[in-house]
């Protein structure tokens, strides 16, 4: 954790933020934190700013903070995910969300196990925890949007042209014709399949929405590896 | 497992392959592979090829195989990590062998934990064990060096020097004054600190041996995923 994000209600009316739960125990057990200290603070979907430490007891964490600074911007990027096995899943979330993600939807697809779709990880409380997590780690505020899309037609047909409109559309396949664009650095839309790719239909429902094929090359990359190595190249 | 990495010394003279322990359990429980399959297959340091499945019993699974594909080229990469948190070596082996670094040394830092170095993931069986899971994935079959300097100044001032030879030499640094380059595609040094960067004099000895500070922008990355994105982004 290198910023303690805390929601608007947690800061009382003269500016001081109580910190109780996960986060007090981080800054006790982790951190080891001692009154004094100065520890980076963001407000949820708000800015960044330094508290320093009032108190400590054996239930909260009394900081007295400021908010001064804007968080890092976003990137412009909406990300497509076939829904990754569950114990990936949070690593996902994590990583795509501390490289500035925003709008990641996990979509179903052939090679999908129909079982990955009751884990416990895709409750909205964990999806939201998985997302602070990320937020946390890179030092942002901004929450991301995380959508379930269990249906792969509905959503490519009925629902994918907004979601990526004015967007360049790219699908990862491992035998696409083109290199993957490096520095693109402009708005896109990124879909990723599941490990062993999307079928030929998908990739041809996703080619009629305007989606191109793009490699990294010979290499099979897991997915969690993936994600990074391509939202990384895409934006610099 | 999307490639079967063999030894030479599992090749009979007649090009039968014979495949037992791990592999072939997961021939038979995770691919669920029949007889008459083909699977990808690879030589140690050696060809690619494809392999026909001849027989499967309870011990082992015989292949009919043909070593006829050179593997990927390598990347021109020799990247130095310091130590990472036991649970997080085996991932960071795993992707940057399948990224395509042949070249991997973990080093001490002043934020390296001492327990680290004591953990038997770093014993020589474990450290090739990860390597080979890193090839297997990739579908490549040139074996990486991975080595431990677990004093950072003597490896800094006395051999970084060779090791680092004929290749720009970066840095990642939070507050690193150049942003990473990206699609450098040339030999490259990379040095990568450990959570919570390394220290100013550690900056400092690194520079005297020509490693320049670059960075990726203000979002803290953790070390794994760091890895990934800036290989990724270096080599196109």
């Amino acid at each position: 954790m290198n910023l303690l994000l805390v929601e608007p209600s947690q800061i009382e009316a003269d500016g001081k933020l109580r910190v109780m739960g996960r986060q007090h125990t981080h800054i006790v057990n982790t951190l080891r934190s001692k009154v004094g200290d100065a520890l980076t603070i963001g407000q949820r979907n708000g800015n960044i700013g330094t508290g320093k430490i009032i108190s400590i007891d054996g239930e909260q964490t009394v900081i007295d903070a400021c908010f001064d600074r804007t968080p890092p911007p976003p990137l412009p990027l909406k990300l497509i995910i076939a829904l990754p096995r569950p114990k990936m899943l949070r690593r996902i979330i994590q990583s795509a969300v501390a490289l500035g993600a925003k709008d990641i939807v996990f979509i179903n697809s052939w090679k999908v196990e129909k079982s990955y779709w009751q884990s416990p990880w895709l409750k909205d409380s964990s999806l939201e925890e998985n997302a602070i997590l990320g937020l946390e780690q890179a030092k942002d505020t901004l929450m991301p949007r995380i959508s379930l899309e269990p249906l792969f037609k509905p959503f490519v047909e009925d629902r994918l042209a907004e979601f990526s409109k004015d967007t360049r559309r790219l699908v990862a396949h491992p035998s696409g014709e083109e290199v993957c664009p490096v520095g693109l650095n402009a708005p896109c839309t990124l879909a990723i399949g599941p490990e062993g790719g999307f079928t030929p239909y998908e990739i041809d429902k996703l080619g009629e929405q305007g989606f191109e094929c793009v490699t990294m090359g010979p290499r099979i990359l897991r997915v969690e590896t993936a994600v990074t190595a391509l939202v990384s190249r895409l934006f610099s």
